[in-house]
């Protein structure tokens, strides 16, 4: 039936997953060009050979200047996904639009998109909570009139506005369940200001706000997110589509969309990119181009750019790398590290999403203090508090030096040995972990990890910390150390006392 | 006049120059595909078409099984630049071959390619200083027999061996001094096997030995140092040029490289690349051909991907972002990181070579407690010793929430006017830099800098020692504390006790 939405592969709170539209499945997290309703900027065979077949157009312009049409698709001659844009991002450019919200909805009844949007009143980056207040009741109004109106031949888009004032996006996204029969997508109000300030990190509190109280069930869009260097972090906090016209804003000014970066094309000696354009172009060829012409070029880069970016996001969640792809991405730009730690920061969520089965069962990189709070790392700290001792006495294995896997290890085995007559427990104390009972130092993933070295002093003041924490909650008697000269564990307060 | 070597821009130790060939300007960094003598992996056109006007064959196996030809470039039928490489490598492989230095360098001034190697012994990673320190001896041996005998319309290489053991690696390169006059080219002998077992760590130490004796004025190759994640670390040390079959052996392995690691065919369900290859086809489609033709594609592809690594280090270097990039790519791998925390332990040679003029002028990023070691804030550091006390009096006014340029926030200007008619000196506190005496505060990188929020607190640390080491040297009698409540910053001594 359409509008349903699968989940195929989880990584943190983010997901691949299918949605079923009248045109097919449609593969998520997924990025809707903007496609402007008249004035052609890259035809549609070009962004099907890039590699999207969906876009979005803009139901309040073919409504005002192209009324007369009929079918959507055949307007288009495009028979891939097309999703409808309601004319929010015009009131919030103009103020005001010639249309209202059952004028639109019966349009794109009429035109019959796959995806389409009610016409809600967008909050924008207003400071004033009452004008914040009122877009959020107002959408919530026209959601309810809707829902008589909308066709169930489209899937149609839940908007959730609020703006900067998390408490209305939560209140905004909540009413949503009262609506989930009719609507099926769901969509966080332009974030568009800050995502051209920067401000990554109330970006990702603002879809955080939204996405703990949604249905994990339903597809989440991001309207106008579309600088892809935000993209993985979105995808990371559970979002599923986004869309933006950046490609050709960006092209027009001569811009050209990395991964990392936006950069002019003056200040380029080099493509970084081996797209059709890049491959055969420099920047300097494409400087002496006529305007159009450069235009159209740098949007076809920078929609691959943008396709790679879903792609390398969708591979990381496939090998369950998501949060090691993050890491990496936060160093491309400042914003984008604290956008990062403000996702630290909820941990908690992301851990309770996670679904802890990676699927390669390759090792997990652990670099600084932020990996200690992977999922993996979080979760096995908990699995530890339950660990009931096997005896009262117990052996202190500093990880430095050890061969692994360290059931192999010369001095694990030694103590093995002698502590089986002794019956000690043994334990490997690592950093990043902590703490690691011997038999189970072979289970996923305390025996596929790698580490950078030498570990970072925070990190092992983290170790130091996890040790003394495990070694006051179990209580040994007597409790040998063993290979952590390096360490000065003596210090420990529960390590001295016995 | 051949095998000079221009340097054009700098960053870190890394720089992009011209050397000059019998084929042209060569720019550098570069990459040379290693192409088989006899069996064609990748014709040259194709080759061309990908972005390489260059390549790297073997002299040891054409004067094996194609003795009778002339000239190399009539040969490969290639007006782009070729370097031949000895049979160093078939020693490492077989331990013998079946020629000496003298045939090896007669043929190759014979064939007369652009770049040409005299037949080293190659060090590999032993593990017996004696016979480590026997190849070195032997390498300079038939240097100094070469030295008579070398042809000079060729680029004469200089191998530097010694393996693992950094002081033979320096006796080896310091000698290139003796020679320098007839061998324009220096290369470092083969890190293929540190670099399969990501040991990076070791071969950023190995480049660190030679490099740092050798004369900046010569370009350096890296033997074999074909993964193109390490590039743009080898590139910060001052590698100037690399040759890799890596490229050709991974796809024949069903493997992928991606900018940041290898991945295996199967485990793929999408391209994270736009090359001709990647927009064409998907993994499964590649999986699906027969042998040879994926084989072919694979190895298209790896070399896209290599060409985009060389590519965004020459632009990194161009921007003067190279530390950035580093800081980005090493959290691709903790080998990586390890390999990047080694460089940082050698950032006063970083310092040293780093020109300190950045082109753009664009603002620094800075992440967490590995940008401290930037060269732009060592050198501040310097420069902040030297700073003249104009009072005995002080403000400093913490960062935290200033407006930036500093000298127009309201706070400080207020300062500025009350200070004036009191003479006092003041600062801003500012994390990373320390302390900045306002009146420098507009000069490069002071003013244009983006930071993560919130500061590491190790960061905090490292800024609170910074202005301890600042107030205990300059000694004002009193000190004012503005804006910084948050930082407890009463508990430095040198301000207790004013
Ligand atoms: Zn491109
Ligand atoms: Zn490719």
């Amino acid at each position: 039936m359409i509008g349903d939405f699968e989940i195929k592969e989880e990584d943190l709170a983010g997901r691949i997953g299918k949605l079923e539209t009248k045109h097919g499945k449609l593969e998520t997290p997924v990025f809707f060009p903007v496609i402007h309703p008249i004035r052609v900027d890259i035809d549609i065979e070009t962004l099907k050979k890039i590699g999207f077949n969906n876009f979005i157009t803009n139901a309040y312009l073919l409504y005002k200047y192209k009324n007369n049409i009929n079918n959507i698709h055949t307007e288009f001659n495009f028979d891939g996904v097309i999703m409808t844009d309601s004319g929010a991002y015009q009131i919030l450019q103009y103020g005001d639009i010639e249309a209202d919200n059952n004028s639109i909805i019966k349009f794109e009844n009429h035109i019959n998109p796959d995806i389409g949007v009610i016409l809600d009143v967008p909050t924008g980056d207003t400071d004033d909570r009452q004008e914040a207040e009122t877009s959020v009741e107002e959408t919530i109004k026209r959601a309810k009139e809707a829902y008589k109106e909308v066709n169930d031949n489209i899937i149609w888009t839940y908007p959730i506005q609020g703006g900067k004032y998390l408490d209305l996006i939560e209140r905004s996204a909540s009413i949503h369940f009262q609506f989930k029969d009719k609507f099926k997508f769901v969509a966080l109000g332009s974030p568009t200001v800050l995502l051209q300030d920067y401000d990554y990190k109330t970006v990702v509190a603002m879809i955080m706000s939204a996405r703990k109280v949604l249905d994990r069930g339903y597809p989440l869009h991001l309207f106008g997110g579309g600088v892809p260097h935000m993209i993985p972090f979105a995808v990371a906090l559970g979002v599923d589509s986004f869309d933006s016209a950046s490609y050709i804003l960006y092209a027009r000014d001569n811009r050209y969309i990395t991964r990392d970066r936006v950069l002019k094309l003056e200040e380029m000696d080099y493509f970084l990119c081996n797209c059709e354009v890049c491959s055969r172009y420099t920047p300097k060829d494409l400087l002496e181009m006529d305007e159009e012409e450069r235009t159209r070029l740098l949007a076809i880069h920078n929609l691959y750019t943008i396709k790679s970016e879903i792609n390398s996001t969708k591979q990381a969640i496939k090998e369950g790398r998501l949060f090691e792809y993050l890491q990496e991405k936060s160093r491309s730009h400042p914003a984008l590290y604290s956008a990062f730690k403000e996702i630290l920061m909820h941990h908690d969520i992301l851990e309770m999403y996670d679904n802890g089965i990676k699927p390669t069962g390759k090792g997990i990189f652990l670099f600084d203090i932020d990996s200690v709070k992977r999922p993996e790392i979080l979760r096995y700290q908990r699995n530890l508090d339950s660990y009931e001792p096997r005896s009262d006495q117990a052996v202190l294995i500093c990880y430095n030096g050890l061969e692994r896997p360290f059931l192999e290890d010369q001095t694990v085995r030694k103590y093995i040995s002698s502590s089986l007559r002794e019956s000690k427990d043994i334990f490997i104390i690592v950093p990043f972990f902590g703490v690691i009972p011997i038999y189970w130092s072979d289970s996923y993933p305390l025996a596929q990890f790698e580490m950078t070295e030498p570990i970072d002093d925070e990190v092992k003041r983290d170790m130091l910390q996890k040790l003394e924490r495990f070694l006051s909650n179990k209580k040994y008697k007597k409790i040998n150390v063993v290979n952590c000269d390096e360490l000065h564990i003596e210090s420990i307060g529960a390590l001295s006392s016995t």
